[in-house]
């Protein structure tokens, strides 16, 4: 067993697709609305421009189910030419309550990775997206006991993570974070000296994929299954 | 000058309608779209509805604009009988992208005031709702360096600061909220021991309103003017 982080202070870990299911139930919606436009367009296309629309609106509603939400709305109105009916905005406000009132999935292991790195480190939970959505994610999760405190995150880039560090007094070598994405959860922190594992999940937002280009040269480690980060990591 | 409040490390301050205008432009959007429903019912009426609508979605979509739209939008189709046009639909979207991107505008003596407190104590912005939303307003208002940090709460109860003390790491007689909110800056904080001024706004939403029963009996001060608040804490 090769201890490779042995100046570890905090670990944080993020929380959708790497704690529990989330991706999925945005390509599940997105299929669902594929559905209820295809009177419109065909699926794929719907699929591109709701992409386009989510980047669009990312600057003015962020990360998280409501601008999701919103966004689909406005694209059903755009794509259907102002003619799509009161039934299907309807149907597309009730697919998003249904995603924030989703039972929690755990992933494979993580009650138990948890478990034992909260007796042995300070955890928080560092993610973007909605406050209200992630409390109560950890609270139905059964995992806020593990947890420090939630730090939220409008954006997971170098100088957030830096504010992060400096919140948490604590130098960037004294900083593991773990998390499904290259670009959110790895290499912003790679880039600043702190320390990184790469879990990944089956499926990523295309928004949120990197390049190999990009994360070349960089060390970071990946594992399959988060139980293996035990490996890495000094326990009592 | 009589200095109550001596043993203050970390001072907490609301944002919105505390140091910059926010429910006046809820106020806004409320007649908006009672204009925009007007083909449908009265706008007291729509008025009423919408508030019971935001008041049903409360515990789903949290506080802040994005779910204040959808609530307009579910109430758009709810009073019309599912027969209100993709136009009226779109131009509730646009309220909502409007009221995000409005520019700031402080209230007055807030600048001062920061400027005089950041040089003697930490300084951190309590609120609930969005916190790109908030980030962004910090930003724009040019107040950003006073602070510390944000502290988003996803509800502003006894729990939610007992929690955020313990995160600072100091006594509930060391900390002082301002805000404008009895129910939500005020009330919680005098319960737990922590210190409280109230600044009272023009507008109050129906939803932060507290009988004055609740209030009575409790230690507080109310200010009229945010720079009052000067008289009563200690600076170099």
């Amino acid at each position: 067993m090769e201890i490779t982080y042995s100046n570890i202070k905090v670990i944080g870990f993020d929380a959708d697709d790497t704690l529990w299911v989330n991706e999925t139930y945005f390509r599940e919606a997105e299929e669902e609305v594929g559905r209820l436009l295809s009177h419109y367009e065909t699926p794929n296309k719907i699929d591109q421009e709701l992409f386009r629309m989510e980047i669009k609106n990312l600057p003015t509603y962020g990360y998280g189910v409501k601008g999701f939400v919103l966004s689909m709305i406005e694209l059903a109105i755009e794509l259907s030419d102002g003619r799509v009916s009161n039934e299907i905005i309807g149907k597309i406000l009730d697919i998003g309550k249904n995603m924030i009132n989703k039972p929690i999935e755990l992933l494979d292991g993580v009650e138990d990775v948890l478990k034992t790195l909260s007796k042995n480190y300070r955890l928080i939970l560092a993610t973007k997206g909605d406050l209200l959505d992630q409390e109560r994610k950890l609270e139905k999760s059964g995992l806020l006991d593990y947890f420090h405190h939630i730090e939220v995150l409008s954006e997971k880039q170098e100088a957030n993570y830096k504010k992060l560090l400096k919140h948490l007094d604590i130098k960037p070598s004294e900083f593991l974070m773990i998390g499904n994405s290259l670009k959110s959860d790895i290499l912003p922190l790679v880039n600043i000296g702190a320390e990184a594992i790469h879990v990944p999940f089956h499926t990523t937002w295309q928004h949120e994929k990197v390049s190999k280009m990009e994360a070349s040269g960089l060390e970071y480690k990946t594992v399959d299954n988060l139980k293996e980060i035990l490996n890495f990591i000094k326990t009592k």
